[in-house]
């Protein structure tokens, strides 16, 4: 890998005891969720026998998780602990937790060290690559955060075997995302079952891209494909009380995207029409049943990427190839939200 | 001014309205507190047309805004405004507002454009220089924040004419503090009706420590001198409902640590009751009456500048030099305490 910050290991973590070695940090404290606490913390203390000190904070799975209420209730236990720059904070978890922990320890005390040790596909492939952190505010997704980089990243493809296959599903979707925007060959030959490669591949463009625009001005927005009505549609179900994965919000954004491109020309329809077929046989609808039009509309123009009151998307230029800063008119988002709503009853 | 973003003018904003006219936001956000309110809206508006359209958020002055639930309602706000990243967020207040203010612009939407109108003494002088924002944890001083520069400071000199005498006290403990660390010159002919020319020194100071030391991890520490007990002192009397600014704080910090500094024979007998006695003919002292010293070791344990349980402090070597990372044994505050309590009895 380009990126000396992120290291991969099967099994043992030899090589994060080599990192706690180098780096001599006085204290541990490991965010954890009620998952990773029973799945993964024990494996991890086994392999890194000095964390058996460390102190442990849980916080619950799912992206509730991601308020303000629960990262000052973090930071009031950082301060019981009397953790400080010489604490090493790390998170054990998913997107969320990784997004969540990243955003405690960036910001107590202008900034501790913390580290990922991402155990979901989702949090291998993506999240816990590019430094971004993020909580939510009320209902808007990761309204509220920084861009902050981890000490170090340390994937153990030996989590994967402790998800259920809905985990890997949200994991897939990103991947799939990255092979539209960046990557024709992946999308052709996408091989589900050599899913180390799918992380390595994944990973690789996406250090490529951060590293090109760390601060999302311009061409790091390319992430963004599938997310803008994808967040509005995680958003809103949250809000409703419905159960949605991540990256099954984002499968329905890029369905929608993928028709937005297309009326707006830069799809070709045989292309559209492929996207259609291979993400609807892979993954399952995201209801929409209840959220109306208006709702999704106010989610947009409340969304981080909206500027100056125009809705700006980042849409496919063909499978492969991704342009930012597209303007859409919201008729246009109405009728691919239509069309959704048509093929997910069809 | 070495620093092309901090802009210097007396009665007029034509620097910040030809800013405006430059960057070309499409909204802007001011951020006042009930004073500035009355005493400095009215005449930045008069002065640029354009911000009548601004949207206005008032928050409370004083240190209990610092606080998450303040900067939550802030966001609240801002998502109801739906401000995005071409709206500029003005903070119009003293350091308790740029500090806040500066929090929740660069955290919101990961971070939206600011500037800081300073219209204190302190503030001019020391807080909006340098891109540190905080807010404090329950009585924490600063104990959640970041490095976060805004894109200009405009000290227009007109609002100092605004401000009691204990706002304008409260700003000249952190240039005799500059003196102090930085510049015995100044504390020799420390001329009080020269105030520009003590907020230009103070900030040139400022910047050039900032420059090589943006992130405190060296040289910016000697900033700190008379913060570490100053902190402590100023978290716990505000915790006890006391009425106490924190350059009165910072004057009983410095006055402590200067006591320290002696003990540790960086500072002469000479030097330290030459600095008592300029110190306290013109400064109040501040009321430690019914503060415990456990209070104040609890505190200091938890200050940002400690680190694996040991208490660091900046001390002074000899008057106007600072040596950062001096550990101090806790028995060395305790005498500096009682010291600092006899010499306010006495």
């Amino acid at each position: 890998m380009q990126d000396h910050f992120i290291h991969f290991e099967t099994s043992g973590f030899k090589l994060l005891t080599s990192f706690f070695r180098k780096q001599r940090y006085r204290s541990y404290v490991i965010l954890v969720d009620e998952n990773t606490l029973t799945k993964c913390l024990p494996r991890l203390i086994t392999a890194a026998p000095l964390l058996k000190e460390a102190a442990i904070i849980e916080t619950e799975s799912g992206e509730t998780s991601k308020a303000i209420e629960v990262a000052t209730n973090i930071w009031r236990t950082l301060s019981d602990l009397q953790a400080d720059r010489s604490t090493l904070f790390i998170n054990l978890g998913g997107g969320v937790l990784t997004d969540l922990g990243g955003f405690c320890a960036s910001l107590y005390k202008r900034g501790i060290p913390f580290i990922h040790i991402p155990t979901t596909l989702l949090a291998m492939a993506d999240a816990s690559v590019g430094g971004k952190t993020a909580i939510d505010l009320d209902h808007l997704k990761n309204a509220v955060g920084n861009f902050s980089r981890p000490e170090a990243v340390f994937v153990d493809f030996d989590f994967l075997l402790t998800l259920p296959e809905r985990q890997i599903n949200n994991g897939l979707a990103e991947i799939y995302k990255m092979a539209l925007i960046r990557d024709a060959k992946l999308w052709k030959n996408f091989n589900e079952s050599a899913i180390e490669d799918l992380i390595f591949r994944s990973i690789q463009h996406k250090i490529q891209i951060v590293k090109k625009d760390p601060s999302d001005k311009d061409l790091r927005k390319i992430l963004n494909f599938g997310h803008t009505l994808g967040h509005a549609v995680e958003g809103l179900s949250l809000a409703k009380g419905r159960d949605v994965l991540h990256g099954e919000a984002v499968v329905a954004g890029m369905i929608m995207e993928a028709h937005i491109s297309f009326a707006k020309r830069l799809l070709s329809k045989n292309e559209y029409l492929e996207i259609v077929k291979r993400l609807t046989e892979r993954f399952a609808f995201v209801s929409l049943e209840g959220i109306t039009s208006e709702e999704i509309q106010h989610a947009l123009v409340n969304d981080k990427k909206s500027s100056a009151g125009t809705l700006n998307f980042s849409l496919l230029e063909g499978i492969g190839a991704c342009k930012w800063d597209q303007k859409v008119n919201w008729s246009l988002c109405e009728k691919a939200i239509i069309e959704y709503k048509r093929l997910s009853h069809g």
